[in-house]
């Protein structure tokens, strides 16, 4: 691969605030971007008023792939390559420090600026079985692909990975000197997101069973 | 409580994507915000480009509470009323149709639009103990509570949920009535996020149990 640009090396993605916290390795980029199921995507809207949606995305590469409805007003803006704003947030748990200042949450996070590349054709076929694969891996396989009016119904985009920022947050709680000598218990709680058990669609018309790439999915 | 606009009552909060999984009862919307602990919240940055933190936040009310550094300058221009988007995704699973078109994920999602007030004073106290609460259930009657200069150096901003929307998916996949004779399991797999095992600071001072507050938190 061609060398890319670390996370945190243009002057906007300088992580300021708790700098301490900064992550500038390509590596754990693509483990956070490779961990998550969701993203948050932000357009400048009129007015300054700014617009959040959520979506399902994957990592392929140095970029990060993801869809949405044609008829979406905010995918028809990113698809002409207005600036945006891609943040990943995996949560890990809550830190109980002694003062209330100090506790806050174990956390991975990514921010991307850029503007996305709308794909077309081969791409992005490609770039669907990438992210199905990636949100249900094994289901490409087996599930029904795209019609040609399906596929002409979905915004397909690539944002690539070359403004990058990275902060992890884990471990116990940082309390200050003095307040480690307090009688409060300090700690952190884990939090874990895990998948239950599969639950069969009421109109299934034959018999069968769970498949097994399904029965493997662990989080 | 006076009476407040619904979800999805403003022209640019009405929900046009797929409009079925609109919800616009008041309840629902509060019920998402308690169940989440982190938001993301935007702004319009210059040259059109948007920026996106995730934020710690709590419904009190018909507002959302959160805070940050005053040394952010997203912060800052939150505090000074710029107009913001917050955004609340909870992923509650996968859902897998036959084809994957109509695959995607159940979830509960909020949007809020609308500018923050910064708070001070009292109020500013109150709201960081109400946050604490939310995220920490029974945590700020033990722990250290904000020094002066730690209240100073935290930016405590209130949005009201005048202007939001609301979307829920759930239950099993929605298949075109031919998909459904094809012989593939499709079903939905949840996805749930959940407490571990408490852990302790390495530098706990005393023989302090886990509080019972700690050990009753589920999720």
């Amino acid at each position: 691969m061609a060398a890319v640009p670390r996370p945190g090396s243009s002057p906007r993605t300088r992580i300021k605030r708790l700098a301490t916290k900064t992550v500038r390795d390509t590596g754990v980029l693509y483990a956070i971007l490779d961990a998550g199921l969701v993203a948050h995507v932000a357009v400048n809207g009129p007015e300054g008023q700014p617009y959040v949606v959520p979506v399902a995305y994957a990592r392929e590469g140095h970029r990060v792939l993801f869809h949405g409805s044609t008829g979406s007003r905010l995918f028809r803006g990113l698809a002409q390559g207005v600036p945006t704003c891609l943040s990943v947030t995996l949560i890990d748990g809550m830190v109980l420090a002694r003062s209330t200042f100090e506790s806050s949450m174990n956390y991975r996070s990514v921010m991307v600026l850029g503007s996305c590349t709308l794909l077309a054709g081969e791409e992005k076929l490609a770039a669907l079985e990438h992210i199905t694969e990636h949100l249900l891996p094994g289901r490409w396989a087996e599930a029904r692909h795209p019609s040609k009016k399906e596929a002409a119904a979905t915004t397909v985009l690539a944002l690539p990975l070359t403004e990058t920022s990275v902060k992890v947050s884990d471990g116990p709680p940082d309390d200050v000197p003095e307040d480690v000598e307090l009688p409060i218990w300090a700690g952190n709680v884990p939090i874990a997101e895990t998948f239950g058990r599969p639950v069969d669609a009421p109109d299934l018309r034959f018999d069968v069973p769970v498949p097994d790439y399904v029965k493997r999915w662990t989080r």
